[in-house]
């Protein structure tokens, strides 16, 4: 089910912004059982993105309505909400006049084997490097060439996620996903103030570390240095949080805390 | 007019992927007299482009009988050209199945006061600066929330286009222009190897600056360097060549270059 503006439908206009320049936002997010997991969360990420490109975030209410008609339909899915500036100008420039646009979507919750969750995945190293844009980092907007262009990199569908890194060589994120690494107590995730989109999950996982006696950090690493980590793990709002095991060629010790934060992710009790 | 795949319409599928990640390239061109301008250069352009991120490109014949049905509604009109990747997948990778989306519109020319071309334009200095993604580089592709950002900085109709720099304070280019700088008998262009659009008027002028007695020469300059030129001057497909007049609160001397080289370029004898 596709809801466009508050109608049925499964088309924009083209000269929506979105689809001319991404010039949008979106969020990605689990539906169970009629319930969007960590909806206020979401809804206030979607609200700060908005904000950080200047476009008019829907009212809340008008789109837990819409998902709320999602559920009655599919009540186990994925839900994708976009935002677009809106329609107008062949150029660049913003029409004073401008709407936003609002897509909400379900989609089916995707296949993954029960054991990424157990066992934990590999992870594809790709050779695609994330620009440094400070402007736009942390962001969920539609300029996602990057992601795409990394995800053709590799097809084995048993690697169900790629690493990429900075052009100077420090780790950023998954393609669709965020990540961590352990080092003794000591939970670190990049820093996203340059590239990398800042995804719920993360900001999550980062208030949970205490509950586990770990020390979260927002710091830079590279590539070595996260191949020599006590645990690795990356999480989204579709995933929860999978153990890593590999990385490219080099296998990586499997830990105690990804479960636990799969757990703890799980409770919404933030 | 918009056709859309071969029809007329004015909507496409939410699901296509321009839209969700601006995973497509477009072109857009100056139609008079019911010509396209330089489209033998222009469809090379695209297909280039589509090259680059592995979309199919449309067949040349295709895109002309489409432009040819425009020309009969609107034989004085900017054509905008974009190609996605096609519809599919709610996540970043490609079905195997996908099938590129072809947009082929007409928009009314924009109307810029005669002096633009005769006396010069303003631009402003964009506080926005471009990011460093070798792999994009060039590229006309639809990821251009730097260029939607850049535009939003400034709202003088009096000045039609911003300066847009690198992280480094390297110059790159206007937000929907090339730009070009004399020093002597030197005429240098930014390098674009990182970042910026090659667009088809700058490789133009690149090649015709012989026959003005001028060196090409594609380098890094910074804007002291810019500021302290004999002369400078922006082009693209729908304005040709504007010389520039000032820079920031910087008056810039007008040469003649920029004049022949509009001459030069509305000739298409190349």
């Amino acid at each position: 089910m596709i809801i466009i503006n508050g109608e049925l439908g499964s088309t924009i206009h083209v000269m929506d912004r979105g689809a001319m320049y991404g010039d949008g936002v979106f969020r990605t997010m689990r539906m169970r059982d009629g319930h969007v997991k960590c909806w206020p969360q979401q809804y206030r990420k979607l609200q700060a993105d908005c904000q950080a490109l200047d476009i008019l975030c829907p009212a809340r209410s008008v789109l837990e309505q819409e998902v709320a008609q999602l559920a009655r339909d599919a009540a186990d899915c994925v839900v994708k909400i976009v935002v677009s500036r809106g329609e107008g100008g062949r150029g660049y420039g913003v029409p004073d006049s401008v709407s936003p646009n609002r897509v909400v979507l379900a989609a089916p919750a995707p296949n993954y084997p029960e054991h990424f969750w157990h066992e934990g995945v590999k992870l594809y190293v790709c050779e695609m490097r994330i620009s440094h844009q400070p402007r736009l980092a942390g962001i969920k907007h539609l300029n996602r060439l990057e992601n795409v262009l990394a995800r053709m990199e590799w097809d084995d569908p048993s690697t169900p996620e790629g690493l990429l890194l900075d052009a100077e060589g420090w780790v950023v994120e998954g393609t669709m996903s965020n990540l961590f690494m352990r080092q003794g107590t000591v939970l670190r995730t990049p820093n996203l103030s340059a590239c990398g989109v800042a995804g719920l999950q993360r900001e999550r996982i980062l208030k949970y570390a205490a509950q586990l006696n770990l020390t979260p950090e927002i710091t830079q690493f590279s590539l070595p240095v996260l191949l020599a980590a006590d645990e690795v793990f990356i999480c989204n709002s579709v995933i929860g949080v999978w153990p890593v095991r590999q990385i490219g060629n080099q296998p990586i010790a499997l830990g105690p805390i990804a479960i636990h934060m799969q757990h703890l992710l799980e409770s919404e009790t933030d």
